[in-house]
C-alpha cells in the first residue's frame, strides 16, 4: 500500500454521500455525523436483510436524508442509487457469523457486492469510496501479538473456517478497491475498523455483547464471569470515533491507502469487567471461569494493540473516546432503553 | 488444520473420478496417471475457456475417458457431471494473470465455482474431493523466507493487487472445503502446489516461461539473461509428481488437511540457467541484468523452501523428479515439438 498519494478531497457542505449498509450501527452514526457536519445530501442504502428501519428512524425526517431500499447484488439498483453521488461509504458486509450460517450469500455480498458497488461508482464518476475493512485482515490465533501494523500478514492457523473466510473476503475487498484505483482512477480509502461498540449496538451483536452481559449480571446482583484468566486483549473503537474516521477519510486528499481505525488503547477482559463494576458502583468480585477443554475462542497469541498512527498521518484522524467514557455512554443508553421498556409495561 | 483424521480412501481400480479444469497441464497428466493406475472411469470436465482440446486429444480414444463440456458457474452442469463419481479433482481456477485481466470472472470461478462444485459433490455423495490450492496462500514479498510450512501466515505487503486476490481466493477455497467437511462430512484433501512445470506446459504460461526463454536464447547462440543477481529462489514441482500427489490424496484415508506439494528442493535462477546451459552443452556465460528502478517482481524476502514432509506423513507422497531431470524432460519435449514443426514446413 503506497503512502501519501493525493486524490479527491470532499467538501462535505457541498457533497452528496451514499452509505451502503446504512441501517446499522456504523451507518446510522456516520449519517448523524455527516448531517451535523452540514452535508448536502445523504442517501441511506440498505436491503434491510440485517439492517432495521429502527436504526435510522430518527434520521428519516431530515430533508437531506433519502432512504433507498436496494440490493448490492443488483447492479442496476446501485447504478441508480449512486447517480450524482460524490462519495460512497461501503459498509455492507457479512461477518464471521454470516460466513458460518450462509456462506453463499456472504460470498455474494462481500465480493460480488463490493465489485458491483465499485463498478457503479466508476460508471457514475463517484469521486471517492471509503471501504469498511476490518482488523480481521490480520487474522487470528498465536500470530496476533504486539503491534498489528498495516503491512502485517494474515494469520489463520487454528482459526474457525468462517472467521478465515471473513478475513480473506476483506483482504479481497481491499484489493478490488485498489484495482479500480489502478485501472479507473477511482479514489478510495480503506479503513480497517477494530471491534466497534457503542450506543444503538444491536443487543444480539457479538461486539459489545460481553460488556452487556457483564452489566446485566451485575444489575441482577450476580458476580460477572471472567473467561480464562482475564488477560485476553481486546481493542475496541467507539462508533462515534468510527463515524468521524469515515468523515475524515472523505475530507482528506488521501487515496489508495489502508489504515487502522482503533480506539485510544487496548483493554484486557479483566479491566473491562472492572470498568463495568465501577460504573455500577458494585463491590462484586468477578468469577474466574477457565475454558472447558476443547473450547474454540478467537483469542490472540498474547497482548496486542492496533496502532492508528497511520490514520493520524494520512487522514488526520485519531480516536477521542476512551473505554471508560465509551462504556459509560453504552450503559447509559442501555439503562435508558430498559427504563423505557419498563414504562411501556 | 487438524492432522491425522481418517476419511474415505479410494480404490482407484474401482473408482470413477472427475477432473474439473481437465484440459490443462495438471489435468492431462493426472488423467494419464489415473489411466495408468487402472481407473474405472475418468471424466474430463472443462469449459474450454483456457483449456484446449489438444491438451487431452491423446486421451480421448481410451474407452474409460469421457469428455464433458461444462461450466463451473452452472450448478446443473456439475450436478449432471458428478453423478456416480467417487472422487473429484478440482483444478479449475483463475490465477494472478486472470485476476488482473478479468477479476469478475476470476471471483466467479475461484469462489462461486468452488462452492458450486462442493455443492454438487454433497448432493451426489461424492466420497472425496481433492482441491488444488497453491503456495500463493503464503503470499509474496519480504515475509517469504525460510521454510514455508502449512500453518504459516499470508504475506501481502507490497504485492500486486491481482496476486493478493489470487492468494486470498485460494485461502477462501480451502476454507469452503473445510466448511463442507464440517457441515456435510464431505472428505477433502487440499494440495498446495508450488510452481508446476513440465511437458505440455502451455508455451505462454509464466511458470516455466523463464526456462523456455533461456533455452531459446541459448539455441540461438545468445547469452541467457539473469535478472537481478541470480540468487532469487524458485521452488518448482514437476507435473508428473503433481499428478502422483493427486492420486495419493485420493488413495489415502487423510481428510480435512492441507499439505504442500513441492519438488525435491528449491533452486536459484542462477542454478536454473546453469542447468539449461549444461543441458545444451553450451559454454555461454549468463548476462546479468539488474532490474530497472521501479520494477515489480514477485520476489521473496530471501532464500526459502517449501517442505513437503506433511504430505509424506499424511498422504504418503514425495516428489521424485529433481530439477535436472525435470528440465531435461521439458526441453526434450520442446525439442521434439520444434522438430515436428520443422517437418511440417
Amino acid at each position: 500500500m503506497t503512502q501519501g498519494k493525493e486524490g479527491a478531497a470532499l467538501d462535505l457542505k457541498s457533497a452528496r454521500i451514499l452509505i451502503a449498509g446504512a441501517a446499522s450501527l456504523v451507518g446510522s452514526h456516520t449519517a448523524e455525523a455527516l448531517l451535523a457536519a452540514g452535508i448536502k445530501e445523504v442517501v441511506l442504502l440498505d436491503n434491510f436483510a440485517f439492517g432495521t428501519p429502527e436504526a435510522i428512524a430518527h434520521l428519516k425526517d431530515d430533508p437531506r436524508v433519502r432512504i433507498v431500499k436496494g440490493d448490492l447484488m443488483r447492479l442496476p439498483d446501485l447504478l441508480a442509487a449512486t447517480q450524482g453521488m460524490d462519495g460512497v461509504l461501503h459498509l455492507a458486509a457479512y461477518m464471521t457469523l454470516g460466513f458460518a450460517q450462509s456462506p453463499w450469500e456472504a460470498v455474494d455480498v462481500n465480493l460480488r457486492g463490493a465489485q458491483n458497488m465499485l463498478e457503479a461508482c466508476r460508471a457514475n464518476k463517484v469521486k471517492k469510496v471509503v471501504f469498511a475493512s476490518s482488523n480481521a485482515v490480520y487474522g487470528y490465533g498465536p500470530g496476533i501479538k504486539g503491534a498489528l501494523v498495516e503491512d502485517g500478514p494474515f494469520h489463520s492457523a487454528g482459526a474457525p473456517a468462517a472467521a478465515i473466510l471473513y478475513g480473506a473476503s476483506k483482504i479481497m475487498g481491499e484489493q478490488l478497491c485498489r484495482q479500480y484505483f489502478q485501472k479507473h482512477k477511482l479514489d478510495y480509502v480503506v479503513l480497517r475498523y477494530s471491534t466497534v461498540y457503542g450506543e444503538r449496538q444491536h443487543y444480539r451483536a457479538a461486539n459489545s455483547l460481553y460488556i452487556m452481559e457483564t452489566y446485566d449480571r451485575v444489575r441482577r446482583g450476580e458476580r460477572p464471569v471472567l473467561p480464562g484468566d482475564g488477560s485476553d486483549t481486546k481493542h475496541f473503537v467507539n462508533v462515534a470515533d468510527v463515524a468521524q474516521a469515515n468523515l475524515a477519510a472523505f475530507r482528506s486528499a488521501a487515496t489508495d491507502v489502508a489504515v487502522n481505525v482503533s480506539g485510544p488503547e487496548p483493554i484486557t477482559t479483566g479491566e473491562l469487567v472492572r470498568m463495568v463494576l465501577d460504573y455500577c458502583g458494585s463491590k462484586l468480585q468477578p468469577e474466574i471461569k477457565p475454558d472447558p477443554p476443547g473450547t474454540v475462542r478467537l483469542t490472540s497469541g498474547g497482548a496486542f494493540h492496533i496502532p492508528h498512527d497511520l490514520a493520524g498521518k494520512l487522514i488526520g484522524w485519531q480516536p477521542k473516546i476512551g473505554m471508560k467514557e465509551g462504556i459509560a455512554r453504552l450503559l447509559a443508553w442501555r439503562e435508558a432503553g430498559l427504563a423505557k421498556q419498563k414504562e411501556a409495561k
